[in-house]
């Protein structure tokens, strides 16, 4: 005969599978002598047989159920049914996983009219008789039958004689005859609902209750939750079934929940709340105020005494902090539930290290207890909870938008860059509020606290900018109607305007009216952080044995992605070994370099045609050296070159971004001394540093029609108060060449046209220009003593024939540079992957590559065919929402296809060039799950945000960590 | 001592390795008997030997040139260098692959002054003699030293006593003492530029100008042309060495060149020209008017008898036509050259089915002479070229454009959509010219002739539609400056306005001012061509063995792309085996739909939200079903449905479009009897059916300010020639919701947005409408008892969840459909692969997809990163201008890249799926290189444009064939 009941004695913690969390639990405690009320768990695996055989209980179940309750008999000295002793037992469900939508508790099976009474005679309480009753009508109504709570609660407060206090619950003051009442009147709700009356037989009683739990197994919302979780059908629930204890039973009872330690701060001290003279799950249930655990030592100082040292035994037994359910009787201690206590991130660093200290685990099992992407919150500044839920309280909450850069930001909203940077000069705190960001209002970011916007996703400009300062941003907020020339919004029915208070939540998305208090991040006060970050370190400097080739590998390093010198300080602090990516173009967009862009785009194809013309003539002449014709050709391009003000006025802006973007360089290097710096040349299609074709095409559009009609209206152009014609002209012919220009450069797919290297094969100047710039940085820097290390990094290729020219072009201006200023240094040129051809034809491009690095977010886009910006808003979201797709691919790699491709590329780079250095820079490189795969694919390391680098270097420990433990 | 030099006797046809193709074929003569001089051939292996010493002869090379000299001696009783009896010898170059840059012949060889004065007393004709000395210094100095051949011309025309005519050629008229004083020059030319005289001694001679010719093997533009053929650098040149004949010796001797066929009809006579009295390049130099070969009868009947004989001779013996070169001394006849003969297309294939008629080859091998992409040449109505010709010298050709679209079309200029009609209706020929082309323009692309456009690409609405319409188009004509409101365009200096007569050639991307003639094609009429297809689909219906999967698998089926009845019509003509590709919405665009279409979308969103909140509270409400809360919510839900304008509005269009599309289906069904047509559902982002969001923001910008003037000046708004402001605000109130409606639809990368299955899934009604008409269309005409073969295509699917959720959603719509009519049909659902993720993926794809239909335009443009319409113009051509890329990846499958996912996804579909119908229905389903690929990666059909079966069906052959080969 099967087994399916085993007694707490029978089982012990490794049994979770077959006796489910709880049942595991209440055994080892018994095994390990703790005072649990003796009981037994129906297995896990009879749940299956119930459903297997069509919800039928399997044959032998019962026998050995009522064989266990005699064995409880036994060891209580009561029985199950007997009015002289009775025994009431609780049920309860205990699956592997705790689960919301199982059926919880039933508490005091076994009561009936008869056990009723001898437990009034028995007891000399008739109010804790009554309660043990009603609480079991409802319990079993409820739970087992689905009848709603809704009835039985208006039952006490009719039954109660005494009025109440207003507001008080339902059963508060209930004399033993009120409980009599409302016995009756619940017995006849049930009746009603049910159809038949209550079972009073014990025995059906347990029945019914244990195939309850079951059943649940297969309720809707458990189901729900499982294949949310992805978490197997086949698991099963288990059913605990425990001699009831009261701690309704009179002054000198109890009944409390408890965590070993703080879960809020990690504190090393008891924390919990019990109520004197109260059954089950009345203290969490709030209806009376429970009292902290420390005033246990003082209401029953023998059981605190005792529960304490169960604490620490349980703690040391399990290694963890535990989470305690216990009962006092009549000054006798019982525990009826232990599991792993959930703490705030902050707590679990603490206890981490403590534990460590304590010599109760060893560092790598400190570093695997914290989720990585948990150390955000230790690391951001936010807003005091208590404050938000009163501001959303006061209706204060305007809106949500996407939460695009963590942090919380509160200051004056200012709708334009101009008054953000002369507010913050003068010093102010400002909230920018923008429809959406252009390049012209960086200065205004810079000034701002934070940044809010109407319109765009997670990689708008204004999302991507501020998450490359740090800056809480919430974008795509839509519920707030911005009218730009009253400098106001309008959110709900209420207005914020120049000048108001508010208050943005990057982490979460919401904003809010109103100021409110944020608490500032420092890693140098977390002193568990930074031991914690040490040992995860250490770890991935160890080499360890890879899952893809089996050959011993150190975890990953864990690189910064940084634009500004600022950005590398802060995430040298934070612990990089190296800068995996430096936008250039980043630079560009700053205010006082813009007009310089500006004249080198509206310059450059003009140039290149006339640089293209010579090259064309020149090769001419190698063919026919003795060909007049193409001697004087080749005269007339060089000559057209030298007069050519386009030619002038591009050159001139290329020589001073070259000053200006070597300063940039120089001051990276030396702030990275000694680590690598990799450099990405030009990557945005030019037509992004210009002003909106729309915002033109509206304005000139509207000049020409003004311009038109007052022509043939002379005498109005005269009137006061009208714009004057030749102001209406100039600025026409400001605007006009502007439009046409970015006309010329308008894309259909501007994500999938004139960029990247494509860029810089078009206009070689201006990426010459950047090699030069690195290089003679470089050199400047070696000259101090400062050790470089520039890598410079191509971005989209395709095919290996673009490498191969960029870099043969890229190389001569890289030696030229080095050459001429007689400082011998090393550089490595690479290229990006995140074209999905470069990772299908990566043998080949490795050729021309010293190292990779994983452009993962325009890797994604492409494979999966999405534009992000356009795809995040709408069909994006409802893939998520309907569970099309289990994860957000932009926020975790997809491996199935994106991560396909990033292990091709890596294996077949590596066949074709052994010492290949790769990595990832895309926005996967801050997270966890994508962290994990990294490691799998035999990167060499990742680059995130310097805000992400914590977690970064956490992940990249766990999945080095992950990797031993498969090996073992 | 390696053999390095082979006499003609020596070698043979099989040989061509060795002693290149040009010694081959003089071997190859040699031993068949016809007459060719005495000579030798310096092998390929002696010129790679010579590089390899670093520019040396190697050794025993020349000892082994004398020792075959000797022979020639022998054999011609005549003496290198003897006065007396002096021997000449012509050298040539002659690599396996006849290749530009070559150095190609030096004749008569051996002479200097002293053996001038012997062959002027020996022939008695010091004409000859002079001009044999004269012409061995020019080719000598120019081929071998370099020497400008100006210079020599130069001094011909001012050693001539006579004067010559006008035009006439240097040499004309030249006497004996002319061509005597001619050398002298020469000579002295010669040593001018070389520093040192001519080398006398007929060895040096013949060393040298065997050296020169080995040395030509590395010369720049041999160099080029095989780097960009592709041909091995170390194939080596053979020099072929052969006595001297004399076509220049008297009126018994000539000189000539000739085809076994004639090459440009394929008719069975012979053909070519030559020249009485003349030697060497003479006849194709154009000096002299050559005479037809037909003449030669007359002149010399024995020589021409002789003649016919070997080349019926030649042409059994290589099974080909033969393209010859001839001399005849004094009477007696000598072939120089034999080599196959360059053809037309028409030629080809007359010649190889005539071929099989005369036994001479077998279907097969006639099958594989023809190159499929030259089909197209039969099937175009075209220019007739002489026209052609004149047009150009006339000026007449004012811009090339992009071929768009082949074809030759002629009509008169038209600028808009509606005269297009109004005049085609009227019984006009138009060219629709417009600056580029929307939906709006599609019935004037209907009407017209052929369309032009100035700006767009190869994918451009206008390319895309007129190659589906088979109408010619040129796109990207950026010459012709348009002005709509004049309805004329410039180009150059020259006008062209409405009802000028304009001609365009979509073959070529030329446009030509003035009427042109065009020639149509005829299948019907094109026998040879009929029979060679027939012989071509034979073979692919017979298994061959695959290279990827080693199993038996018949030839690639080719299927056409048809959107509309008469292109499916036209495809049955030309052979198809099925519809691959029937695009749904290009129904849309039809004049009469698109006010519908414009109702469905502009009500879509709104009535998508109404549905969305029912289905959210009906999910609610089995949740909670006792809720009332939720019960009202679901009722008040479903109320607004039933009243909103909005849901009534789409379901009305839907209604509508649903009667259209099944009319439009049933016929294609109808035309398709018994063959499968694959429907794929609406794809394109809807904003693509509207108005363009800039000219829509142009007009309301302009209304807008003029609204804004007027107000403030209403006495203007009164005064005469001013539009009414009430006129101005009712177009405002017409155009700005239709402002904010594109403009909520505006995506910043269309091409990666909503659209495909992820419109669907967000306007389900859409797709049902379209899948109901299918259905119903289908059930319809199998009643009428057709044979109906629907295949429903989703497109874009990225992810398997994708398409688990639009197939089952339209499944059920698809049973409902099929049921409601009572008529049991079949379907199946399949999916395009056209994401590079859905390739990745395909395993799991195939799961919900019964057919694959490669999409290769999207999933070039993705695995590439191009968007080809930004693209075409701009780094594209540069990349392929400059060999970055050898092929466009639009036209050609990309094998590396796009490849590679094309065969994982052909491999892992397969292992799901074994029956998964493969094909391919981008433009590359019409590319002879991409077609070899399909076959190579085990697709069952190819689809292509109508117009491109032919070219399909005989390189699918041709693949097959290619297979069975490589199998032997």
């Amino acid at each position: 005969m099967k087994k399916w009941v085993y007694l707490f004695s029978e089982g012990h913690k490794g049994m979770r599978d077959l006796l489910g969390g709880k049942g595991a639990g209440l055994a080892e405690m018994t095994r390990i002598g703790l005072p649990v009320p003796p009981g037994f768990t129906v297995s896990t695996e009879a749940c299956n047989a119930y459903f297997d055989a069509g919800r039928q209980l399997p044959e032998g179940l019962w026998a050995q159920v009522m064989e266990a309750v005699r064995t409880i008999e036994d060891l209580t000295g009561k029985r199950f049914g007997d009015p002289a002793a009775p025994l009431l037992l609780s049920v309860r469900s205990g699956a592997k996983f705790s689960m919301p939508g199982m059926m919880d508790t039933i508490l005091n099976v076994g009561m009936n009219p008869a056990v009723l009474d001898g437990l009034q005679d028995l007891t000399g309480d008739g109010r804790f008789a009554g309660d043990c009753f009603r609480r079991f009508i409802q319990m079993f109504g409820h739970t087992v039958k689905g009848i709603p709570a809704v009835g039985f609660e208006d039952a006490m407060r009719r039954c109660r004689a005494q009025g109440a206090e207003p507001g008080a619950t339902p059963e508060a003051g209930l004399t033993a005859a009120d409980l009599r009442r409302t016995v009756e009147m619940d017995l006849a709700i049930y009746r009603e609902a049910v159809g038949e009356a209550l079972p009073e037989a014990p025995e059906e009683q347990l029945r019914q209750a244990v195939e309850a739990v079951f059943a649940s197994w297969f309720g809707r919302r458990a189901v729900d939750y499982r294949e949310f979780n992805r978490i197997p059908h086949d698991l099963g629930t288990g059913v605990n079934v425990m001699a009831m204890v009261y701690g309704n039973l009179g002054p000198r009872s109890a009944t409390g929940v408890a965590f070993t330690r703080n879960p809020a701060t990690g504190d090393n001290e008891l924390y919990g709340e019990y109520l004197m003279n109260a059954q089950g799950e009345d203290v969490v249930a709030g209806t009376r105020t429970p009292r902290r655990i420390k005033a246990l030592e003082h209401d029953l100082p023998e059981a605190y005494a005792e529960f304490q040292g169960i604490c620490r035994k349980l703690e040391r037994h399990y290694r963890d902090v535990q989470d305690l359910e216990f009962t006092i009787e009549e000054g006798r201690l019982y525990i009826l539930q232990t599991r792993t206590g959930k703490r705030t991130v902050q707590a679990a660093v603490k206890i981490a290290v403590d534990m460590v200290h304590e010599d109760l685990i060893a560092p790598p099992e400190a570093v695997q207890r914290i989720e990585p992407a948990q150390i955000d919150q230790l690391m951001l500044p936010s807003f005091d909870p208590q404050e938000k839920r009163a501001a959303v309280e006061e209706g204060r909450l305007l809106g949500t938008g996407l939460n695009a850069s963590p942090g919380a930001a509160t200051g004056v909203a200012v709708f334009d860059a101009d008054t953000a940077r002369q507010w913050a000069e003068a010093g102010r705190e400002v909230i920018l509020v923008r429809p959406e960001t252009t390049p012209d209002d960086v200065h205004g970011m810079v000034a701002a606290k934070g940044i809010l916007t109407r319109r765009g996703g997670a990689t708008s400009h204004a999302a991507v900018v501020a998450r490359g300062m740090g800056k809480p941003c919430v974008t795509g907020c839509e519920r707030i109607k911005i009218d730009t020339r009253q400098k106001a919004f309008r959110a709900g029915g209420r207005w914020v305007r120049e000048g108001d208070p508010l208050s943005i939540d990057g982490t979460t998305g919401e904003v809010f009216g109103g100021a409110m208090a944020t608490v500032p991040p420092d890693l140098s006060r977390q002193k568990e952080l930074v031991e914690m970050l040490q040992w995860a370190d250490a770890f991935c400097e160890a080499p360890c044995r890879k899952t893809e080739d089996g050959a011993p590998r150190r975890g990953l390093q864990v690189w910064a992605n940084a634009d500004y010198p600022r950005d590398a300080r802060i995430a040298l602090q934070f612990g990089v070994q190296g800068i995996g990516l430096c936008r250039t173009e980043h630079m560009f967009f700053e205010e006082d370099r813009l007009p310089l862009v500006h004249q080198m785009i509206l310059n450059a194809a003009e140039a290149q045609e006339l640089y293209n013309a010579v090259e064309r003539c020149a090769k001419d002449l190698q063919q026919r050296p003795q060909d007049p014709r193409v001697q004087e050709a080749l005269a007339d391009a060089r000559q057209q070159v030298a007069g050519s003000a386009a030619v002038k006025a591009y050159e001139a802006a290329l020589a001073a971004l070259l000053d200006i973007q070597r300063g940039d360089f120089e001051e990276l290097f030396e702030v990275m001394d000694g680590l690598p710096v990799i450099i990405r040349l030009i990557d945005p299609p030019l037509h992004e540093f210009l002003p909106r074709l729309e915002d033109l095409l509206e304005s000139v559009t509207a000049l020409k029609t003004r311009i038109e009609l007052l022509r043939r209206h002379p005498d109005i152009a005269r009137q006061a108060g009208e714009p004057s014609a030749a102001d209406d002209e100039a600025q026409l012919a400001r605007q006009e060449p502007l439009l046409s220009a970015v006309r010329a450069m308008r894309e259909t797919n501007p994500m999938l046209g004139m960029r990247g290297i494509r860029l810089g094969l078009s206009f070689p100047g201006i990426v010459k220009m950047q090699v030069r710039a690195i290089c003679e940085a470089a050199c400047h820097q070696a000259r101090k003593g400062n050790r470089v290390k520039p890598e410079i990094m191509i971005p989209l290729t395709g095919h290996v024939n673009e490498l191969k020219v960029s870099r043969e072009m890229l190389e001569h201006e890289a030696r030229a540079a080095i050459q001429s200023l007689g400082v011998p240094i090393g550089y490595k040129f690479g290229t990006m992957i995140e074209v999905p051809r470069s990772a299908l034809t990566a043998g080949e491009i490795a050729r021309e590559a010293e190292f990779f690095s994983f452009g993962t977010n325009d890797l994604t886009q492409m494979t999966f065919g999405y534009s992000r910006d356009d795809a995040e808003g709408k069909f994006l979201r409802r893939y998520l929402e309907t569970g099309i797709l289990a994860e957000n691919p932009f926020q975790s790699i997809d491996a199935a296809g994106v991560g396909r491709l990033i292990r091709m590329a890596v294996r077949e780079g590596r066949e074709t060039r052994k010492d290949l250095e790769v990595g990832i820079c895309g926005e996967h490189g801050g997270d966890p799950a994508s962290i994990r795969f990294c490691h799998q694919a035999g990167l060499d390391y990742v680059s995130c945000s310097p805000y992400r680098v914590l977690v970064a270097r956490l992940a990249a420990a766990q999945a080095a960590m992950g990797t031993i433990e498969r090996d073992k």
